[in-house]
């Protein structure tokens, strides 16, 4: 686990959208995010305190979070020294980049000196077990998406809220990098070894109170070439007592495949269900969760009642409407 | 690409069944079996001559495989001769044993200082694409089992060999350990990152000549919990034009799984079958392989007939009749 509270480092971000995991930090667990750190030349502001280093310190900041994507796949001499004097001042740091902290050599070497960790949050840093199938006490939701990004992580942070609001007892669990920085903790699913995938789920979502529910960040679809593997080793290492279907209307093809079109809601409903069954018969596919932002409020509203009549399951727009009607279809199971 | 003929290094093997890797490669490959080697102990014998290091060199031969699992999970010192040896005759040395050749500091030095090749074909040597789902010239089959260790690779060999002697244009090829060292080349799947998964796949069966056939190795299942991820990315990187069902019947439960029951051939045929037109819409299940080993011949023929009868599919053990019907059923497509 990452230590909590962070300092959101937002460097030298050309825009908004390059800043997006500070923001789903602020979003999503604004208790931790004690500040911002800005460089020169950043576009993104997250309406934080602008602290220094000694500042977050002083404010009991543990941890310096790149919240940023990096231009150009290497970490700038800019942001060396910033992270060099995090370490210095008793700060970790952690990162979800490709070019991992641990093989910056300064870093690494500093942070050996002093204690410090540096959590690369790409890569797994536990040696997961093979799944063993083995029935799990208290109760998981997986989001399960036509396609890539389509509000999985969303969905399933959204329903956490609305549960945790009505006084439920409910945990997101990050299965990619976003997620893990928002949260502090999670599986990194897409770099962990074949064999050892769905076994990754199965220890991020042990045995729990009865009336717990884990609420696992989706990941790929069923039917994305690319990926199914990976969505298929979340149902399976999972364990699902319930299934929130996610989609995107008016995507042109999948996510990086041209060739190729979304399936329906009814084949999702259809196929993730029937695998899920083989590890729990009972689960239920219990409502349906629609990124509508492409659409007026009106169509949007119109949209999601087709789709509620078409498949007889609740179904919101979480950014919109909340998830509260899937947290009543959750604890009505 | 391991290089080829074998030496087939049987070490102290306490029984046959420790040497299979080395009775795969003399059943299935016998032109790269030019001698074995054993060692005081060894209760293994593949019927081919006994060859020192410097004889086999000789005889033309350029790889030193271990054909056997070793004991206690490590590289004993009476081994060490030999492999030490087997380099500073110019052989390379080819394993699929979880200890690493290349993390035996004194292997790994002296293969470094001579120029010559560790291939440790448990962990893959390649940085695989990720998945692009373009459809491929050339035709596909992909084995599919109830359950893992079912008779998935036998069943590919199996064909290979059937339809090359109707004169078929066909290739095995390998995605485990063993089918790697018996064919020299492959994808060790359980062993790639999540994400990569299906792009091995599509980059071991690429564009092919139209009447080509890739005989694709399976792994694990669809249903099993642990590594069914594992499977659809097979399905999906294979981009089948065909499936071959593998089952073996007797089981008492999923392989590792006891709390598990096998799903049926029908069960595996609609779930496969869905997936696998996803990425090609053509795509047909032509034939069920059966390991029938437990049963007497007249109880094999009787399961097999009955198999038969219930899917309309032809149904062979292809250990005992071979698996002309299988190729013959491809060819038609």
């Amino acid at each position: 686990m990452i230590e909590t509270p962070y300092l959101l480092f937002l460097g030298d971000a050309p825009d908004k959208l390059a800043a997006k995991v500070a923001q789903g930090i602020k979003d999503w667990r604004p208790e931790y995010a004690v500040g911002q750190l800005r460089l020169d030349g950043c576009n993104a502001d997250m309406k934080l305190p602008d602290l220094t280093i000694a500042e977050a310190v002083e404010k009991g900041v543990k941890t310096l979070v790149i919240g940023v994507a990096n231009r150009g796949g290497v970490i700038s001499p800019a942001w060396k020294n910033v992270l060099i004097e995090a370490l210095e001042a008793g700060l970790d740091i952690a990162s979800g980049l490709h070019n991992l902290l641990r093989d910056e050599a300064d870093l690494a070497a500093k942070a050996k000196d002093l204690g410090r960790t540096l959590h690369d949050v790409r890569v797994p840093s536990v040696k997961y077990p093979i799944a063993n199938g083995k029935t799990r006490t208290g109760k998981r939701m997986l989001a399960v998406g036509t396609d890539c990004s389509v509000g999985k992580m969303y969905t399933a942070l959204c329903v956490e809220k609305a549960m945790r609001e009505k006084g439920m007892n409910a945990t997101f669990r990050a299965t990619g990098q976003t997620g893990i920085l928002i949260t502090g903790g999670g599986v990194p699913l897409d770099a962990v070894i074949a064999d050892f995938m769905a076994g990754s789920i199965e220890y991020l979502t042990p045995d729990n109170d009865a009336d717990h529910w884990d609420l696992i960040e989706g990941q790929g679809s069923l039917f994305h070439a690319s990926y199914s593997g990976v969505t298929l080793a979340l149902v399976h290492g999972g364990q699902p007592d319930a299934l929130v279907l996610c989609h995107e209307p008016n995507r042109p093809h999948m996510r990086g495949l041209p060739d190729y079109q979304l399936p329906s809601l009814e084949d999702v409903r259809d196929v993730a269900l029937r695998l899920a069954q083989v590890v729990n018969p009972n689960c239920q596919v219990v409502g349906v969760s629609l990124n509508t932002s492409s659409m007026s409020d009106d169509e949007a509203l119109a949209y999601c009642k087709e789709v509620e009549d078409r498949l007889g399951l609740p179904c919101v727009d979480p950014f919109r409407h909340g998830a509260g009607r899937l947290a009543d279809a959750l604890a009505a199971l």
